[in-house]
C-alpha cells in the first residue's frame, strides 16, 4: 500500500478527550474515529488490526473444535423474558420498539438466543459434545464510555459456549478452552494470566471460572499473581496444552476483588504484583439457561435432562487496545508482528531523487509480490515527519533509503522494538523479510 | 469436517412459511434459523457460505483501489439532522433512544457517517481520489419482511462510497466500481445484468446509476435485456475491463420500471425477458451530503468545492439467497465451486464396513491435509439419508464409498451439477480433487 493514497488521517496533536495511551495511541495513529459516544469507527488501519486478531481468535477457536455461527445483533426480547433475564438487566441493555411496537434489543450477550437455537434442533446426548462460538458486535449502554475502544458502547466480542451432558463433560469442554485461551493471547504477544474467578451464584460452588488478564503498566486493576507465572514463556503459552493448563491453574492469581493480602495459599515474597486489562472470561453456568428454556436432551438411560453449559468471551475490539497499552513507548504504538496491520515500512528519504525512488519502487514491488504487507511512505513529506509517523503506528520493520545508501549499495533495517539498526545489501533485505 | 459432529440441523419438511426456493432451502439446509421477523442466525454451514462470499466482494474491492475501514452499526441522529435526512426517512429506519435520551439509529445506510469520516480529516484535492467501504450489518424495519435473508431486517451489505474532485474524476471512479462489480458476481457464478437506472433528482441528469439483476426464473422482478448479454460468457465477465464495461453500458437492459415495450432502442426481437434479484446498485450522487454537511477540498486554485460522491451498494446477505435461487433442483442446492462451503462431501456408505471406513478415513485426512475443504458423511445413517442430505446442502463434489467398490479399488465421484458419476483409484480422485 503506497502511503501517499492510503487513507491514514494521523494527528500531530493528542486529542484531549484521551486518557489512556491506547485511546491516545489509536486516536493520532488514524485507527478510529469516533462517531458517537463510546462507539467508533475503524479506519483502514484499525480495521486491520482488528481482522488480524479475528482471525487468530477464529483459528483457536476452530482448532479445539468450536463451530462458527453468526447471530444478528438485534434480539427479540420474548426470549429474554423466558429467561427471566429482561427484567433483571438494567439500563445497559439497549431497548428498541419496532414499527409495530415489538419490543427488540441489542444483544448484550447471547446466552438465551444460543440456548434457543440449540433446543430447536438438538434433542440427544449423542449431539454432544457441542461448542458454538460466533464473533459479533454488541453493544452495552454503559452509562459512562471512556479509554476508547476499552470500554466503548459497540464492541465486537467473541462468545462460545459449550453444550454438555453432564457436569464432567463440561469441565473438559472448560479446560479445553482455557488452554484455546492460553494459545491465543500468547499468539497475539500477549501474557495473559488467569485467575480464579468467583463463579458466583450462577453456576454453583463447583463451577469453574476465570478471567484473563493481560499484565500491562496501565492497566485497569491491579492484579497479584505467583512470580512462577514470568518463568511460563509467550512460546511456552502459545503451544500450551492440558498439562499447562493444569499447571498455570495451580499457581496463585487473583485480581484486586479476589485477593486477601492477608490469606494467602503462598508466602508474601512469592507474589508479583502489577496491573492488569481483562480481555478474556470463561465460565460454567450449569443449567442456569437450559432449565427455564427448555433446553433439554435425553440421556443414554431415556431420561431428559437440562444440558450443562459454559460460556467462553474474549474483548476483541477491546484486545486492540489491550495490545497497544502493553506494547508501547512515548513515541508511538510497537505491534507484535502477528496483529501488525503491516509487517514493514518502507520509508524513503528523498522521493525526487530518481535512484532513491526506483531502489524503494522496486524493493516494494517484490515484497507485495512475494506476499509481505508492506506500506510504502512515498509521500512528498520530509524524513523527520516520516519516522515520526512510522514510530506512531509502529510497524515492526522499518526500511529506511536514502541516496547516500543507494549509491553505496546498501539499506537500512530497522526494528520498531529497538536494536541497532543494520545496513544491508537490498538482496539480503528481501531474504530476512520474505518468508 | 466430520458430519457426525457438525452442527448441521436439516430438515426433511418444508417449513410453511417459506414461499421461495432459497427461503425453503436455507432453512431445510440448516443454513440460517429465524430468530425473530425478519432477523437470522447464521448457522456454520449458512456462516460458510456468507464468509466466502464476503471474501470474494473484499478481495475485489480491494483491487479495484478501495480501502477497507468499518462503521458502526449504531449512529447519532445528529448527522442525520445535519443531511436533512432524520425527518424523511420513513418508518424503516429503526429509532433507538439510550439511556441518556439522547436519539440514536441503526444505520439504514452509511452517507452521513462517511461523509463525517471524510470532512473530519480529507481539506485538499491533492488526497483525491478516494474510495472507502465497508462491510456491515444494516437495519431496515421493513413492514412485511419476507422471503428469508432476501428481504430481512438486519442484512449484510457491502457499501463503498468514492469522493472526487470533479465529475468527470468521478465518472471514472465509478467505471472502475462498475468493472468491480462485473467481477464480483461472475466469481461467485453469476449471471449479473447491470441495468441503467433512474437517478432519479439526488445527483441530477447527468448522474450515472445501474442496478445489476441475477437471472433466476424465481427472480421477484421482470427484466429486459439485449439477447447480446447471452454472447458474454461468465469467464468474460470475471475477467471483465473498461472496454467491456462500455460494451455492456451501450447494450440494453431495464427493470420494470425502467421498461418501456412501445418505445425501446432496439429491435424488440433482440430483447430477451426473464426475471430479476437485484444484488448491487451503484450511483452517483454528486454533492447531496457533502454540500449541506460542508465536506469540501481545495482545488488547485486554491477555491472551496464540496467534493463529488458516488455509492456502490451489495447485499451480501441477500446474495446467499439470490445465488440459491440462481442454481437449485428439486432436491437441493447446487453450488457454484467459489462459494460452496466444502467442496467435496466424502460419503460413507457403511460406516459399520471396516475396509470402507479405512478408505473413507484416508481421504477424508489427505484432502483436509491437502487444504481441501471437505465435508465427511460418517454418520451411522442409512445411504439414502446421506444421498438426500448431500444433495440438498449442494456440495459440489459427492465421493461415494462403499464396501463393494473398496474390494475392485474405486470410488465413485459425482459432481452435483450433473453428469455421469466416474469410477477412479483413490489416487487419481485426489488428484482431481486437489489443486
Amino acid at each position: 500500500m503506497r502511503l501517499s493514497s492510503y487513507f491514514l488521517p494521523t494527528l500531530k496533536e493528542t486529542p484531549n478527550e484521551a486518557k489512556i495511551a491506547s485511546h491516545r495511541l489509536m486516536l493520532r495513529a488514524g485507527m478510529i474515529k469516533q462517531s458517537a459516544v463510546g462507539i467508533y469507527s475503524w479506519l483502514p488501519l484499525g480495521h486491520r488490526v482488528l481482522q488480524k486478531i479475528i482471525q487468530i481468535v477464529r483459528e483457536e477457536q476452530n482448532k479445539a473444535g468450536a463451530q462458527e455461527l453468526l447471530m444478528p445483533t438485534i434480539q427479540s426480547a420474548e426470549l429474554w423474558h423466558e429467561s427471566g433475564r429482561y427484567d433483571d438487566y438494567g439500563k445497559e441493555m439497549l431497548r428498541i420498539t419496532d414499527r409495530h411496537k415489538r419490543e427488540l434489543l441489542y444483544g448484550p450477550t447471547n446466552e438465551e438466543l444460543i440456548t434457543d437455537i440449540f433446543r430447536s434442533s438438538v434433542r440427544s446426548y449423542r449431539d454432544l459434545p457441542l461448542n458454538l462460538y460466533h464473533i459479533q458486535w454488541k453493544f452495552r449502554d454503559e452509562i459512562r464510555p471512556r479509554f476508547g475502544v476499552m470500554r466503548g458502547r459497540e464492541f465486537l466480542m467473541k462468545d462460545a459456549y459449550s453444550f454438555d451432558l453432564t457436569k464432567e463433560d463440561s469441565d473438559k469442554a472448560y479446560q479445553n478452552m482455557f488452554v484455546a485461551y492460553l494459545r491465543t493471547f500468547a499468539r497475539m504477544g500477549l501474557r495473559a494470566i488467569p485467575m480464579r474467578a468467583d463463579p458466583g451464584a450462577i453456576g454453583g460452588n463447583q463451577s469453574l471460572s476465570h478471567e484473563f488478564h493481560v499484565l500491562a503498566e496501565t492497566g485497569e486493576s491491579d492484579v497479584f499473581y505467583d512470580k512462577a507465572f514470568d518463568s511460563v514463556s509467550l512460546e511456552d503459552m502459545a503451544n500450551a496444552d492440558l498439562e499447562m493448563a493444569n499447571k498455570l491453574q495451580s499457581l496463585y492469581a487473583a485480581a484486586e476483588e479476589e485477593h486477601d493480602p492477608d490469606n494467602m495459599p503462598i508466602d508474601s515474597d512469592d507474589v508479583q504484583s502489577g496491573k492488569g486489562i481483562e480481555v478474556g472470561h470463561i465460565f460454567q453456568f450449569g443449567t442456569k439457561y437450559s432449565e427455564p428454556m427448555g433446553a433439554t436432551v435425553t440421556t443414554p438411560d431415556g431420561d431428559q435432562v437440562p444440558v450443562e453449559m459454559g460460556s467462553y468471551g474474549i474483548g476483541v475490539s477491546r484486545l486492540v487496545g489491550a495490545i497497544i497499552e502493553a506494547n508501547h513507548d512515548d513515541k508511538g504504538i510497537i505491534w507484535p508482528e502477528s496483529v501488525a496491520p503491516f509487517k514493514v515500512v518502507i520509508i524513503n528519504m528523498r522521493t525526487n531523487d530518481e535512484g532513491c525512488t526506483g531502489v524503494c519502487d522496486d524493493l516494494y514491488a517484490q515484497l507485495d509480490d512475494a506476499g509481505v504487507e508492506v506500506l510504502y511512505d512515498d509521500r512528498d513529506e520530509r524524513a523527520g515527519v516520516k519516522f515520526a509517523d512510522a514510530e506512531l503506528i509502529g510497524i515492526p520493520w522499518q526500511v529506511v533509503i536514502g541516496p547516500r545508501g543507494v549509491k553505496e549499495g546498501i539499506v537500512e533495517l530497522r526494528s520498531r522494538s529497538g536494536g541497532e539498526p543494520e545496513n544491508l545489501a537490498p538482496a539480503d533485505l528481501l531474504s530476512r523479510l520474505i518468508g
